[in-house]
């Protein structure tokens, strides 16, 4: 109890995200979405891991996020989005972009059913997603309560170079989207698979 | 952003809870509910705060949890309690309760509207508590996501001596509810102020 360290018990759930000397992904590119960017990196590589990626006086950030509970959507939803969806690492997705957003506070002060409606009702989040199931690959890992970085949640997507267009065309609608008006900082990382 | 510790944004929202030397509050008992109990401490008192409580050999553990976001509320439950309710620290409430909590991965499998049922159409968890405002004053503390204990809550509440009673009918009421079956780790801790 006492000797255990944070994030012992979360096993596979707890994700680093940092730039790393022998990261499995190039970065391709940094962008600020809204807000300050990233510090910038020397590191031309990148590692999302569930142990601490290695740092190196170059690499001065690291990010944190752990796989949870679903929040917001139905059964059906639930269900249909398990049904359409394939996981990570599959060898023909060789693009990765790992985003880092924050809502405002805002957002965290309204309630399940206040945020339940600007999610799916205004902004149809999971209905916008699901055309592009299975080809963009989705991993969402929350990140508020841990406290060490200035965002809320790390959102990780892989998918093959073809569907790139696709991917661009997911992100341009949820940015478009009610919910968006709450994101006030978003980072954009683009990585491709070494 | 790297040289931030974990919980070092949190604030006041990461609370830690742990026998110790100077605690300004007394352990009156500590009874495992569902599983096994916390090690026995030969320290006799107890300290929540916003700071890592002082510790020796003797206390073996300590407790952390974040206060966040509501997720079962709807706005006029959420309305209803914060208009009824009264804070942490009143000078009349010399009673306290830590009550650590696990659920089991059912529970977390369930989606949210399964959760919402179970929590409120099934056992009235809110409609349940209002009567009890504002004589027992209480705080949620979620630590499932910080992966270093065995629990996934810490619930706290203060009450005066001549509301004891009331209390154990509050939690009597709530472990008896549709929603304690997915409860599978439970210890009470009861305290006095010194």
């Amino acid at each position: 109890m006492a000797s255990m360290k944070l994030g012992e018990g979360l096993g596979a759930r707890l994700n680093f995200f940092a730039p790393s000397p022998d990261g499995e992904w190039r970065i391709l590119s940094v962008n600020p979405v809204t807000g300050p960017s990233l510090p910038s990196t020397d590191l031309t590589h990148f590692s999302r891991t569930t142990v601490t990626p290695p740092t190196t006086a170059e690499s001065s950030w690291i990010l944190r996020g752990v796989t949870s509970n679903t929040r917001y959507v139905t059964n059906e939803e639930r269900d249909a989005l398990n049904a359409a969806s394939e996981g990570l690492g599959r060898p023909q997705a060789t693009r990765a972009a790992c985003i880092p957003i924050r809502k405002m506070a805002a957002w965290w002060a309204l309630s399940q059913q206040e945020r339940r409606d600007i999610f799916e009702t205004q902004s149809h989040h999971t209905a916008n997603s699901m055309p592009y199931l299975p080809a963009i690959a989705r991993q969402l890992h929350h990140c508020r309560d841990l406290g060490d970085t200035d965002f809320d949640f790390v959102t990780w997507f892989e998918y093959a170079p073809e569907d790139a267009d696709a991917f661009e065309e997911l992100v341009a609608k949820l940015r478009a989207s009610p919910e968006w008006k709450y994101v006030d900082r978003e980072v954009d990382i683009r990585l491709e698979r070494v």
